[in-house]
């Protein structure tokens, strides 16, 4: 890289001169200096000025490495990665790394390339690591599967880092021949792990099967357990899990070698109020960790994990990939440069998005016939044909949470047919089959939406997005699933067989073309509409999301049926 | 890896269950516990024991992953990789990162296959870097080259990991293709960098063209800026360099993230004396290193920096490579596993070596024709073919530096001839090329090895490795020569045309075949009678090794005769 070379010495101009308060990520030290960028890379670093083209004063504001969020799910935000990628940048990112789990699940390789295509569309550096469990399990319906085949075809893609989070943690300990070989098609990349709560012997086990690291520790025990058995641990601080409070000792205590900051999930509106990473450093901040450990952990430190060798730091030859904050305790991005462009300034994206969204992305994935009312009855022929009562599962919603309990309740039946019964906030949920068109439909009841009429319905229902719609009275549930297939997927609401509201999301299913704010503006408005059908829910597509989650206990749905989580098996809705 | 689940989840027995404190480097922490190995690996670390097949309860002793030297020259031991293996095991050392830069300036590819295959004759994991100067200059002869196509063939090897130091840092600042398009062949690989006193902007531009490491820094600042720019430091303490006195700080003061210990050059009677990587640790620990932070440098950081993903800590799924110590101040090994094998007991190597030395490998590299004392008689027609006086540059040696004096010399001429004067202490220096039979002597003048009588000559001659011998006498010198002819190279004593002593190095006229102890025993011999014959110096072959490498000031030679290092240019013997 003699061009660089010729900058450093003098002889050529540099692009650009920064001269600001660098922090540096491999000494911590933090001191003014210039820093001189020349065709997207550090070319300059000292305390002398160079010969450049353009000079930037930052008035003693801070010069920070640009951050890498290690572990993401774009799709949770329900943008495309181009629109997540001007969400994000602002806010001072410069690399995600991806796990396309959710889209995987749908469009299997064709999902993730679409993935790897739109995200070229901005200057953000997306990575991705191979969804590891495509189908989640046996008792659901994927519109994929990632098998062997289908990794090494990934592999192929040098925005391929690895294998992503291993879930199945039970299948690896029981030393499962499947799971274990798409460990081993990975080997030499990273594979990221999944082991809520895995401790001991098997927290062994799972780490010799190959396992290079965890983002699901809630205790600082659990997470210091996972760091000495050499795992790198990501800490969450996103829209869904919360761990900073609880894991910040593991930095300020001990050491930080190999923590970083990573956010999960993040939705639109999260995104567009809270930030990014920039979120992730505040709070870290807030709960005592040292400024310059936390950059590590946005920045080295994912970079180490990665390999990515140009990315993590500010030094000679690395990517001009820079954030300029006001201070290092609010982190108020005030600049952004990614391949030595400003891209944002003030909060606002400057990078543009190039081209059209890739045209088959768009093509349809909500394949099932028009539904009738009647295919969502729910008969029980228990206790013969007359009114009576039987004792239903219903799905016992826990506020804010994604575990759920098994609920016991008495039911009226009448000729048959058990109805909701909304006086009881006991209403029907449904999950259709969405790409085979089967019509296969799983049925049972819910408690917690506390729905007074109407329904909603969504295609976003981890991890097979099948249709999943829960009601008051089965006219608006079937409207509510028709809707979805005439938006290609998405999001509505229904009350009256009239459709309220709704946030199509026809990539997918899963998601949108619209930006963050609008995403966001759109988001808030549907929480309104379902609060004003009586829903008390903070977020009632999300916890629809997981309802027909069928690794999470204990009693959820799919499109085969009612899945007692704990035995793992597909059990009837009605029960002596 | 089921096989190791099984274990750790009991289901199977481990091969060996040990009980001891377990250093952690991952977490820093030291605790008593209980670590099981199963064929070769790490399959169990926990607070309660396992079945197993053998059980060591340690008494207290504490346990650490076995060392890595991230640059050493194998060949400075004079041993062949085996033999350096043998030695360094027992000291705790299971993985060195060797760059056979002698060996390739010898015999080229073939010399550094010869080392690959060597070394696999025990369990000592030895990975190369492709010498990066071969030859070093244009003003020498050497025995081979690596261009591009050398580095191709070298690159499909596993146990190859990147570039080795390139030393030729003004080629890489002034841009020069050569080397440049070297550093980019070898992209995603690690690039070894060495820039002694390198700072600023020529540092920048150093790194910038693709430079990871540093191992030349002989003051805190200068390491300390290095790292700045995100450079690994390597730390040297071996026979040659002690650099550890001098930059703890950087460690103590600063952060260890990107700092290791390495040794460059071991003697074999150092290695036999102090120890290879332990007595890194010991200095470490002297001069106030943390024990942990120490014992990183040694394992977790060399592993990180050369991405040896299996070495460098204790964690399941891990090689188990471990070495027990007696305290974390002395750090003397008790005992040694390598591939979960107890390869060593008490300072006793007890792993085997298997096999033959390679036979090719003995080969003879001395090719050059017997020579005549007439041969090496200097003569110099400068002021006619009388007796007179003529102004000789003189080789002016500093004790104990590799960096010379420039003298100038009145010298006596008598019918052109201009002869060393032994009672000045002026001897005669000669470097015959010695692969081509070009017949080709470089002559010259020296001062300082006090030598009274005789002669001594060598076959390690640094960089190009050709025939160097010092002497009071042409006859003397010229027996000298023609012994190595007859050994294949290595070092001999010679006075009243008798060899006193000698050492043969067939090897590539570099490396015996002997062991540690032999080669001290001889190499102390050798130091006895050299002195007995005036000489003043304290290793005088090694002082002999370093006089014709035209890379470090201000005087040498080469078989092209006398070169100042500081312009660069063969120069006259013989000045106005």
């Amino acid at each position: 890289m003699s061009w660089l070379m010729d900058v450093s010495l003098g002889s050529s101009p540099a692009d650009m001169l920064l001269f600001g308060n660098l922090v540096n990520v491999y000494t911590g030290n933090v001191s003014e200096c210039y820093i001189g960028v020349k065709d997207g890379r550090i070319a300059y670093i000292g305390i002398r000025p160079i010969p450049a083209r353009k000079r930037v004063n930052l008035d003693g504001k801070y010069i920070l490495p640009a951050y890498i969020d290690g572990h993401v799910h774009i799709e949770s935000s329900l943008m495309i990665p181009s629109q997540f990628a001007a969400a994000v940048i602002p806010r001072g990112t410069c690399c995600v790394v991806a796990d396309p789990h959710e889209i995987a699940n749908v469009r299997g390789v064709q999902g993730v390339r679409f993935m790897i295509q739109d995200s070229a569309r901005t200057p953000l550096r997306v990575y991705f690591m191979i969804p590891s469990c495509v189908p989640a399990t046996s008792l659901e319906t994927s519109g994929a599967e990632i098998g062997l085949q289908e990794i090494e075809e990934l592999k192929k893609s040098e925005r391929i880092l690895g294998l992503g989070e291993v879930m199945n943690f039970p299948a690896v300990i029981s030393g499962e021949r499947g799971i274990l070989d798409k460990i081993k098609a990975c080997q030499g990349m990273v594979v990221d792990g999944h082991a809520p709560g895995l401790r001991g012997e098997k927290l062994c086990a799972y780490v010799s099967a190959g396992i290079h690291s965890d983002h699901e520790s809630v205790t600082e025990d659990e997470a210091s357990e996972k760091l000495s058995f050499g795992m790198w641990i990501m800490i969450r601080e996103g829209s869904t899990a919360k761990n900073l409070s609880a894991l910040a000792k593991i930095v300020t205590k001990g050491s930080p070698q190999r923590a970083m900051l990573v956010t999960d999930d993040k939705h639109a509106e999260d995104l567009v109020t809270e930030g990014h990473m920039d979120h992730c450093l505040r709070r870290a901040a807030e709960e005592g960790i040292d400024a310059v450990d936390a950059v590590r952990m946005a920045t080295l430190k994912p970079a180490e994990y990665f390999g990515l060798k140009h990315l993590g730091g500010i030094a000679p030859g690395k990517f001009a990939d820079m954030v300029i904050v006001n201070n290092l305790k609010e982190f108020e991005a005030k600049m952004v440069l990614l391949d030595g462009k400003i891209v944002a300034k003030d909060g606002e994206y400057a990078g543009g998005i190039s081209g059209p969204v890739p045209k088959e992305s768009l093509k349809g994935t909500v394949n099932m016939k028009k539904l009738q009312p009647r295919d969502l009855s729910i008969t029980c022929s228990r206790g013969g044909r007359d009114k009576g009562q039987v004792m239903a599962r219903v799905i016992g919603i826990i506020m804010d949470q994604i575990v759920t309990e098994e609920l016991r309740c008495q039911m009226e039946k009448d000729r048959d047919e058990v109805k909701p019964d909304p006086r009881r906030d006991i209403l029907k949920i449904c999950v259709v089959e969405r790409y085979r068109g089967t019509g296969r439909i799983g049925k049972g009841f819910v408690k917690g939406f506390g729905l007074r009429e109407g329904a909603i319905s969504s295609t976003v229902a981890h991890d097979s997005h099948n249709v999943i719609a829960v009601g008051t009275n089965d006219s608006d549930i079937c409207k509510a699933v028709n809707r979805l297939r005439e938006t290609n997927g998405g999001f509505a609401i229904v009350s009256g067989n009239r459709v309220l509201d709704e946030l199509p999301l026809p990539v997918a299913g899963l998601m949108t073309t619209l930006d963050a704010r609008d995403v966001a503006e759109k988001s808030e408005g549907l929480k309104e509409v379902t609060a004003k059908l009586g829903c008390k829910l903070r977020n009632p597509f999300m916890t629809l999301s997981f309802l027909a989650l069928p690794v999470i206990p204990k009693l959820k749905i799919t499109d085969y049926g009612p899945v007692d989580v704990e035995k793992f098996e597909i059990v009837d809705l009605f029960v002596n």
